[in-house]
């Protein structure tokens, strides 16, 4: 089978290897499509050097059929279309027992941590695994795993219908976070500097504003009948757009602190403080936060043909990553399946 | 009567003035006791020359009894005691309409905006009067409005019993916080770097540990069984408690930042994405945080021997500025009654 793996120096090597049978409680997954994301990407640039085992083979937004059983699963059959929940947690840590196993305080994440879908062949435990109905379209199946991220970051928020909500970066996630707000009953709009970001957000029929070029708090104070926004998600990972964000909520409103900030940054404690805000970080996801993409994806409510850029087969996949590196493409997904 | 007014120049000048006749819906007050806090040495500095018309009658922590009611106040009896909650809201503003009146996007602060209770006879609406119990002893409901400042810093952490607590910085609301937790069920543990607010805490039989001399998040790790605090409360004030306060916290923690910080602060927003920790302000109170307060009070949940530094009589009230502000005293009241 083939697999593709990155190996150092901002290389990805596809490699041919025997498939494995899948031990007691896995099952062996026929890979379909794998989305890359912007992880996969930190990887190929060696940011996670530190972390991942080299030759890794990494992806983990995927979906795919059952090709085997390993010996004890159960409720599973051959056949069935399946993605994958790609956590694990070990179940004892503090986190743990208090219920909060997505965010283990010792998670290996599959795909990072341990192998991922980036191969034709896939061994997972048999309790990652998340069903996708009969007659699904694979590709479009492919976005569950970052459909499932949005759609935590909004029950995270606790918006509600009717809520107005300010989505700051028109990525990837961006987008969805508005696609699933705006499916969650939020009148929502994104803020982006990139024309070709907001272009894009507006062919998917969400509206958006340009920080750089209108006073954007004096824009959302008269969208809100002087209130402020009652969810804002910092998306951009911009020093400016979080300093910036507490100005946006209105009081007891919420800021979501989706972006990776490796470094610490400068937040208005004195408007934190005035208006009693929230800010919460949210991260990955949980099984119901997958139900639920599941359940979007398969509504049509998630807009896969615009989000999905292109399609490469497997061998093609280095290329792939040097597209979405370019800034090129939303989504791009690796055809794994022959 | 008597007068204590901000003149500016850091002074405060007792001046003699008429008492006024409550206008309809309000009540005068004989004033008996007032604190001296933060604000108010803040509005001694100057650093509130902007906000207070001078002279300025301040003061905003007080006890006293009903002297005379305005026409059509109803429920009210002369020689009630009372402590006045000091918000005046307009009930109108989007966070008025959303249920947050202490909040009111155009408060107005009695004792800052307005007149305040250091003066003999002060008049105030019915509505901000808070009922204490017949036989209280009015130097100890002195307290009752920094005491509700903090149960309602502890009712929005939504601390449970048993829950273990960090409160960094051992000032006078930092104090009432640790004690108001431990009586909400908390086990609570004070950060602080002076040796003298650390010793003053522990005679209150509240536990310390000197983050300057010891490994805090280790600590606090080998305390919580290697989960981290379920609450951290930010009252220092300073910029390197609160880019440390989010490592002190367990997944799905909450940092309360009570501290005014009147400039941006560096915050880990890693930490707070890895673990969904939740950052929280706490402004002022609300109504049933000072019924809850009076009842502290009255219980002598509230160590009032210990925190009283000293009274002096309005005359001297004065030198009760120069003290507080040599940091020789954690509660001053002046007695306005003589």
């Amino acid at each position: 089978m083939l697999t593709a793996n990155y190996v150092g120096d901002r290389t990805i090597r596809v490699d041919e290897r025997e498939p494995q049978a899948p031990k007691p409680g896995e099952v062996r997954i026929a890979v379909a499509y794998v989305g890359i994301c912007g992880t996969d990407l930190h990887v190929f640039h060696g940011d996670m050097d530190g972390r991942v085992t080299k030759p890794a083979t990494i992806g983990h937004e995927m979906s795919g059929t059952i090709a085997e059983l390993g010996p004890g699963v159960e409720g599973w059959a051959v056949g069935d279309a399946v993605t994958v929940m790609p956590l694990d947690w070990d179940g004892i840590c503090p986190a743990c027992m208090a219920g909060n196993q997505h965010i283990c305080q010792n998670l290996d994440f599959i795909g990072i941590d341990t192998p991922g879908a980036l191969q034709e062949s896939w061994n997972v435990p048999a309790s990652t695994l998340v069903r996708l109905p009969a007659g699904v379209s694979l590709r479009d199946a492919a976005l569950v795993e970052p459909v499932a991220v949005a759609v935590h970051d909004v029950r995270r928020s606790e918006l509600t219908p009717g809520d107005k909500a300010v989505v700051i970066g028109a990525g990837p996630i961006g987008v969805l976070i508005a696609t699933v707000a705006a499916a969650f009953g939020a009148e929502v709009v994104i803020a982006e500097i990139d024309p070709n970001r907001r272009a894009a957000a507006e062919e998917l029929g969400l509206r958006t504003l340009d920080p750089s070029a209108i006073d954007q708090v004096a824009w959302v104070e008269e969208w809100t009948g002087g209130a402020g926004a009652d969810v804002v998600f910092e998306v951009s990972g911009s020093a400016a757009a979080v300093l910036g964000a507490t100005s946006l909520a209105k009081v007891r409103g919420t800021l979501v602190v989706v972006a990776i900030h490796s470094q610490p940054r400068p937040i208005d404690l004195h408007r934190l403080f005035w208006r009693e805000l929230r800010i919460l970080g949210a991260r990955v996801y949980e099984r119901r936060d997958f139900e639920r993409a599941v359940e979007l994806v398969v509504q049509g409510a998630i807009p896969a043909d615009h989000l999905i850029s292109q399609v490469v087969p497997l061998v093609d996949v280095a290329s792939a990553f040097e597209t979405l590196e370019a800034g090129r493409a939303m989504k791009i997904l690796v055809e794994v399946a022959r």
